[in-house]
């Protein structure tokens, strides 16, 4: 069987997330339809990060296996054809059978952005997360040290029967550009909400000029009330999944 | 009479252009109706330009007289706290009576943002205009250079009756951003479609390899039919309008 592997960017703000749902339109839902459509049979889709609901991808990787004959560019041309704009087809790409997006991923990187002005852009409104005060983007990235390398995110996400809380964040920093907050966090891999949980707390925490420890306080507690709130789903990006 | 100027910026796609229309949705109509229940009296409006359905603004300008005493920043916090995301008023100023966006206005701002990438971005559908093929941003500069100045722009847009189509553009330039083209420009006011058709028959030449006098020709020619299609709205916006 071939594994066709595609790489995905999306606009989440019109879907229920990735995953497939009965009665919700997802990311999932909408592609795969239109695959089993062209291959004329039915799939299963893998994935790298199950995107919730409004939350983005720049480089979302998906695969199916399948018999059908039809060429990676075929199916990159066919799909774009077919897809809504929000969706499109960066690439098509065979790889060998026991490529799995999200158990051959070795890291992924998540983007988070702040429009940070006195009033909210009509142009950015669904792509980034507006904030009017000032910020403190060195308080920030002296938190981001605090969960750099393995840790238990137990605090800071929603976690799943039976998976391991434990996680290995390679890097974190935050960057102004602009009008622009750019959070960015590479991890082996990500917790349910862990990106957002991250970001909303260390945002509430800076609000209120808590000093570093407080965050390692927070991720040693392993408990999840102990952290600020979930930042909104608008503001993040599935940037890359290493492989 | 207070003669009080709104700075606006919107995001076109959901609207049909700035005037007020009866049975569509319009973003004067839209502010006016607010303002009108803000102030308790109907108001009329003025502005700098008014766009098309689809167009963007980053800088449009709008005024109405009114005998209220709300302050500058109620009317802009009251205002953005009604409006929908999608249009969002940047600044409030009292100016004296004779001030008109329109007429007071010495130059405008247009900018027309191209896509030049090989798949079509799901970000930025409704904030640029995507062309796939390699565009030579050189060809389309020595262009720019044959309407600088003062010309008769009749080939070049929609004559609405009784105006002059003379026009002095102060520049015209255009500048790769790293997947973005960025095509400007500034002149004393513009005539309807104006933008729109000078990046339409731009890029027709262009794809044509066409030499400059080519421009020059249809300039001369004062006759619509000789120019190119006009270029979709979704990549224009206004930027700025100076006094």
């Amino acid at each position: 069987m071939r594994n066709v592997v595609l790489n995905i960017a999306y606009d989440g703000t019109n879907y229920c997330g990735w995953q497939i749902q009965k009665n919700a339109i997802t990311i999932q839902g909408v592609i795969q339809k239109l695959i089993e459509n062209i291959v004329q049979h039915n799939i299963k889709m893998r994935v790298a990060g199950r995107t919730d609901t409004g939350v983005h991808a720049v480089g979302q990787v998906a695969s199916f296996k399948t018999t059908s004959r039809i060429s990676d560019q075929e199916f990159k041309d066919a799909l774009n054809s077919m897809l809504p704009p929000d969706i499109r087809i960066m690439d098509v790409n065979d790889r060998d059978e026991k490529f799995h997006p999200r158990y051959s991923a070795i890291k992924r990187w998540y983007r988070y952005i702040i429009y940070n002005k006195d009033v909210p852009s009509p142009f950015f409104r669904n792509y980034s997360f507006w904030i009017k005060r000032e910020i403190d983007v060195e308080l920030l990235n002296r938190y981001c040290e605090k969960i750099l390398g393995e840790h238990d995110f137990t605090s800071f996400a929603m976690i799943e029967d039976g998976s391991s809380p434990i996680r290995m964040v390679y890097e974190c920093e935050v960057k102004r550009k602009g009008d622009f907050i750019l959070f960015d966090i590479v991890a082996n891999s990500f917790l349910r909400r862990m990106v957002r949980s991250i970001v909303g707390t260390f945002l509430d925490k800076e609000r209120n000029k808590k000093e570093p420890e407080e965050i390692e306080r927070i991720l040693l507690a392993r408990e999840r009330k102990l952290a600020g709130q979930t930042a909104y789903p608008c503001g993040l990006y599935l940037m890359k999944v290493y492989y």
